[in-house]
């Protein structure tokens, strides 16, 4: 077992309430208000930023040329990849990159991408990747089912984007880079705060949701 | 007029709208619920763990021997002083110290604590402090306020810890402080920058108090 | 006049004995002993594995999206550009990058880049590309010197590298990026703090020429 | 065996040259030139006031309140007695706390204190407590030693200080912290690297006594 499946299964019902999401089953299903969405990808694009700045840190706190260039990787796929769809969205409904940038973040945005770089900084690279893996694996997971049982909807590009493999690639080179990070970082004794991060970021995930459920 | 006066003028609305909150109306009023200020004080003392965290943030960032001195003194007013009155208010409703320790933190609580913790690592002893301002500034003016009107109540030794001469002296050196780093870390171009991490960080404290408000 | 002219000129002396070091005048004739060249290389290595960490730490500790992008793209120049010149030469040598990489660090080695990174880490964006700059901009410097002078010798291709239009153009991006961060994080009350910096790293980098010189 | 054990005697040879190094026999045979012994205080006053923000940095790591408080008690220890001593050395030589802390830092200073410092940032607790440990509990070794075959000299008091059971203590309760952090965040996988960062750390105190015995 993954030490990422040992932290799923011992937070199973926060797990499901984040992956069965409301706001994420109307996604897959088409019913999701486009002013629900839209908020969403506004607050989400902070996010990526934050996310970026994440993988920076990621690399900083690196001990190797290959943990340097993995994060180096991570960073340049949001910065170039992931953040473009947003851009492509948002073009199309008027929005510049700008207006994304200059949006008021919502606490919820705070407290999840706050939560991860602050547990990163007082932590290491495991500490780090732990709080990360919830929306970086969570989203693969996300995009598997819902490409599943999707019949063409109007989120179809998002839902493909982590349904695609390049993104499945990611995740999984994620869940590999957790028990490397817990083979030479940690032993036994660490398991508890590791499982509480990992259910803290859920939760804040979980409240991410249901923030972009309630747009204001 | 000191830096802290300019922030606030400057973001009026959401610090009158953190000042005059009603949980703080409630409470120097003596109608707040008993089981209000239970929760906010269980999560105010998981607040102050990571308050205290930040004050030795302050002093791992600090250029002067005399800064590493002001903020050993924070850091040991908060772990000896502050979070006395909370130990003595639990000790009477039969929590310990552990019990609230071990309390789940609310999302409110981790954004506002994580947002201040990450601003100071992200940026310099300047932004770390104007981060803290909302919290340390605004308590004093908050039981300066509350100490003017109060008619005796259950909540007034809380009030009379942050009407104290000994705490209003800490937020004047507090504003003492902004200027000088103000002085000697910035110039008018970072000024913009600042403001909106104070109102960022006064809004954090809004959605803190109305948490509060609403136990779960 | 550019802050980094102003930081020059305010210490001549240190920065004189850096740019005309003795080992850099030995490379640009072509006399610098092998034995001397290869310690530097290796050593040189480890530094930049480090310099790739400051420029992620850079990232990390960016405001905007456009500072990020700047911080990723000098990221991916050390990794992708200037460790393939130390590839690259190491293996006309024997030396695998892995042998590289597991060298003993040097005192010499630990003490700037430790300085850059902890500097960074302690103070803001700003505080952390002044303590950059000696090695960034000072590099770009003797190239040119070198260049100028040079008859082509065995360290022709270091040389080329560092006077070559795409590491000018590093230098002169690094230079405006100086004056945009000083004009929106500091003011004059700051000057003589980042002086002090910069005439501590560049003493470093005095250090670090004087060990590549007497290689153990 | 405890990890501090385990660390010295996989390090032996390093350990050795430190804790036996000529400087240090000197200084208790009390033939140590004074001019040495004032180069060596000077320093290790620039040296504590970063091993100051070191603990501060520790208390900021720290996962829970008792390892805050237990941080907190060991830099306000260096602060208020250990540079104490300093202090009153200099003041017997005409230094005011003030000259010292102006004093140019030597690369020697800023290479060990940086590393531990950045060693700190970008891992966890128990990297930063490791790349500690040597000048920790290394002093009071030397100070037992020292103690034991000491005919009263000039540096009694120095002797003194790090052979007193106060300081005893600080390092019998470092060496139980050692042990308790490994366990709670590490493994044997990770033992690898904290015996590198102690063996750097051990390195550059030898590096140290060695500037201390030759002044510039």
């Amino acid at each position: 077992m993954t030490l990422f499946e040992r932290l799923k299964n011992d937070n199973q019902s926060i797990w499901s309430a984040y992956i069965q999401h409301e706001f994420v089953q109307q996604l897959g299903s088409g019913v999701l208000p486009e002013r629900c969405f839209h908020h969403y990808l506004g607050q989400d694009y902070l996010f990526l930023i934050h996310f970026a700045r994440a993988y920076a840190l990621a690399a900083y706190k690196s001990e190797t040329l290959a943990d340097i260039r993995q994060a180096t990787a991570g960073l340049s796929a949001i910065i170039d990849l992931e953040m473009g769809l947003h851009v492509q969205f948002c073009a199309s409904w008027g929005l510049t990159e700008a207006d994304m940038e200059a949006l008021p973040e919502a606490d919820e945005t705070i407290a999840y991408t706050r939560f991860v770089l602050e547990k990163g900084n007082a932590g290491d690279l495991l500490d780090l990747h732990v709080a990360l893996a919830p929306c970086i694996i969570g989203y693969a997971e996300i995009g598997n089912i819902l490409a599943a049982s999707n019949n063409a909807n109007a989120y179809a590009s998002w839902i493909e984007m982590y349904a695609s493999d390049e993104y499945q690639d990611v995740a999984a080179a994620a869940i590999l880079q957790l028990d490397r990070l817990f083979e030479y970082r940690a032993g036994e004794g660490r398991y508890a705060v590791l499982s509480k991060t990992f259910a803290q970021a859920t939760q804040l995930e979980v409240s991410f949701w249901q923030m972009a459920l309630n747009p204001a």
